[in-house]
């Protein structure tokens, strides 16, 4: 035990043994064993540290006390690096210390080998990160969160903590959560007159953001570009596999932003290099995931030049294909998944549909100057998911935004902002989950997120 | 206007010109004009647009198209790079664009060059990040945020979003927010039999979360060593400069961890070595906000070896000093702010109490073997803030956390993570604002975030 002790620091996670060791090397490894293999003088033994989604092999010589070594268990063993005869890297080991049984047994619901359904998996949520593809989509969100981190402070966009609690309904569509303290003591202790008492902690009606844009518009009218990646809220009752109760937004606001073809660049140049950024990291899980989720690993939209079609224009391609669609096609609300989908397999590329209808659009777009019936907005369209981010330029002009029929009550802060010192600003959000899903092929989003909540079920 | 645009791509942001700029060279700028000095040929415009909190002088011509300019408006200015006899950057413009005029005699509430009181601040939230020493605060929120994230990359964590909506109360502490859908329909929609229905939705009480560690080490215990960066949330009737009702919570949990001095040591070298970054990439703007603080720049902590003391040697040293300290002394609760400071004062340097009693520690921290009435536990305590790190060794055996009088029900699947390969994790959670008190000496933690919630306020 001492030994182990006095080589702790020197433990080697799995994933940084083929960088970072030559073979010959003496390292320790710490892991759950995954499988185990016997033969004649040797036990071979699949090792995972949750550092990799890649197969790591340990051989010790059978005897006695590697006898008992199982599944589940976890080990540790200090060794020598050798190269197999498969090109990779495996540790010889003369013993292995058990620092825990794993007890597969007694109940664990994940049988070793097996494949098991995403369904089934998502019922046992809290030992889910002992699943290969799970682990492997944790790393891959992780690393996809810190290449966007990376992006935007390299182009000096300020990160805000955008609010989970708020007074405003941003999209004022009514599908949102409201929050008050548990304890009816403590309401009581908080009542003031005039106070409904079930507000009394804030004095009024209090929400989960469904959205930081409002926030960061605000934020941005005195520190420049910023962004949010945050979670946002949906109470809709939804089984859809693209929608979550609790989700990710990763949202952005660009000050001096008049073009909306500006922020459509924006968006591809960003996307693109995010992506580039992902692929370097973590290939190998990004395969692995791509595996389990029966999905190619196909993202050519990485190389193509993405396109622009108007709103007018993709509407036309889709009545003109309209027996193709198994919903109805109307002009009045937008485009359903199977319709985006359609239209990015016809411009053989990611597609921003640009210049939307006014009124499909929310309060806080900028209305054509020549044309009031249309807005600024833009909807990115890729493949496999649809809609993967929604944009806009905002309305700057505070006497159009407060004539607006869908201004909110007590937005008047939002109109207040373009009244001092106002600027064009533009912007887009895009689920960060879909992106997820774009990137790794999975199907159900419940899948790209550690603790997925939707209805009738919030686990842990 | 056409050449303003077509200039657009070649904006450069004030922070970077003395980097990036040579004298001579011609670049442009966008920012709002923050003073005017005329003099008899020219016009000095102090300029900012965001991205510094150093003053930025632009030098045009007086004449009648720059004789209208004034202070809020937003102006963009093509010019020429030239070093000021001060030693500073500055721009020499023939001409200026007003992009927007400020109207600030129309009801903007912070008077130019005046100094507001950070109260009178606060009730204009929206307008907040004009006033430069919140916008410094949000870049240094930032670059703290960018420092930690870097830092845990590095050594191969993994960044966990924890969810915010859960069905635990982590620490049984009862104050803690509900959540709902608003809409009534949609609740009763979706009522089942035997569920409350205003539990419709989930079909069981959720709250807002308080912190992410038990979620951490349900992933842990497949990904080895991870953290979160998030937001937590107390429904307190508290109106102390160090509470809010939703704040930040840095948190992390390292695998194979079995030493509480090993646990100390990783908080020590990762809070110096963020701090480190946090000089290097802010150094101004820290400086600003101490100033505008009135705080010393004082981190000598920075350079200090950590001290540690257990429990017992602690309240020792406030029992010989009782008769300082305004609250009475009690071996039964713990330590106050003030005996906190008192005891960092008295070190020298910042202090880990250790090695705590058991009944004052929650259900989840490891007893010790040798003294069932102490767990392994710490508090880091810190000039100016007291607490700053709460952390622990776990308890790995699942048969006395099954048998700990304050586990809470409903927590099985914590208990049984430790059946299948159980795991030696340790782990502590830090509140990231009283980080950002700490390195910029501001007292009120309502201005260290963007949009602070505290009793009776969820403006915006």
């Amino acid at each position: 035990m001492l030994s182990i002790r006095r080589y702790f620091s020197s433990v080697q996670r799995i994933a940084q043994i083929a960088n970072a060791s030559k073979p010959g090397e003496t390292l320790q490894v710490q892991g759950w064993i995954k499988n185990v293999r016997r033969l004649k003088n040797n036990i071979f033994l699949d090792i995972n540290d949750g550092s990799t989604s890649e197969k790591f092999q340990l051989v010790v010589p059978r005897n006695a006390s590697t006898q008992q070594l199982a599944s589940g268990s976890v080990i540790s063993a200090v060794g020598r690096v050798q190269l197999a005869p498969n090109g990779h890297y495996e540790l010889h080991a003369d013993a292995v210390q058990c620092l825990a049984e794993g007890h597969l047994q007694d109940g664990y619901p994940f049988t070793p080998k097996q494949k098991h359904a995403p369904e089934y998996v998502r019922e046992h949520l809290h030992l889910r990160a002992r699943v290969d593809y799970i682990a492997a989509q944790m790393r891959i969100r992780h690393k996809a969160q810190k290449a966007i981190h990376d992006y935007m402070d390299e182009l000096h966009f300020v990160q805000i903590n955008t609010p989970i609690l708020t007074t405003n309904d941003c999209e004022g569509a009514g599908e949102v959560f409201r929050v008050q303290p548990d304890s009816e003591q403590l309401l009581k202790q908080m009542a003031r007159p005039s106070v409904p008492v079930e507000q009394s902690y804030f004095d009024q009606k209090v929400f989960l953001s469904v959205s930081g844009q409002l926030h960061l518009e605000a934020m941005s009218y005195g520190l420049g570009n910023t962004y949010t990646l945050a979670p946002a809220f949906r109470a809709e009752n939804s089984k859809s596999p693209l929608h979550l109760a609790e989700f990710y937004m990763f949202e952005a606001e660009l000050v001096h932003m008049e073009q909306l073809d500006a922020l459509a660049a924006f968006i591809e140049r960003m996307l693109k290099d995010i992506t580039q950024r992902l692929l370097n990291s973590s290939a190998s899980d990004l395969h692995f995931c791509q595996e389990s989720a029966n999905a190619g690993s196909d993202i050519a939209w990485l190389q193509l030049p993405w396109q622009r079609l108007s709103y007018d224009a993709a509407m036309a391609i889709i009545m003109e294909h309209k027996d193709k669609f198994k919903s109805a096609v109307s002009a009045a609300d937008g485009f359903s998944k199977e319709q985006e989908l359609f239209l990015v397999a016809h411009c053989g590329a990611p597609v921003f549909v640009i210049d939307w209808p006014t009124q499909q659009k929310p309060f806080y777009m900028k209305v054509s100057r020549s044309d009031p019936q249309r807005v600024h907005a833009l909807d990115l369209l890729m493949p496999a998911v649809g809609e993967l981010c929604g944009g806009s330029l905002r309305e700057c002009d505070a006497q159009l935004l407060q004539a607006h029929p869908q201004l909110p009550r007590d937005l008047s802060w939002y109109v207040e902002l373009r009244k001092f010192g106002g600027l064009h600003t533009g912007g887009f959000g895009m689920g960060f989950e879909r992106y997820l899903q774009l990137v790794t092929g999975v199907k159900n989003i419940r899948d790209v997120i550690a603790f997925p909540r939707y209805p009738h079920s919030c686990k842990m």
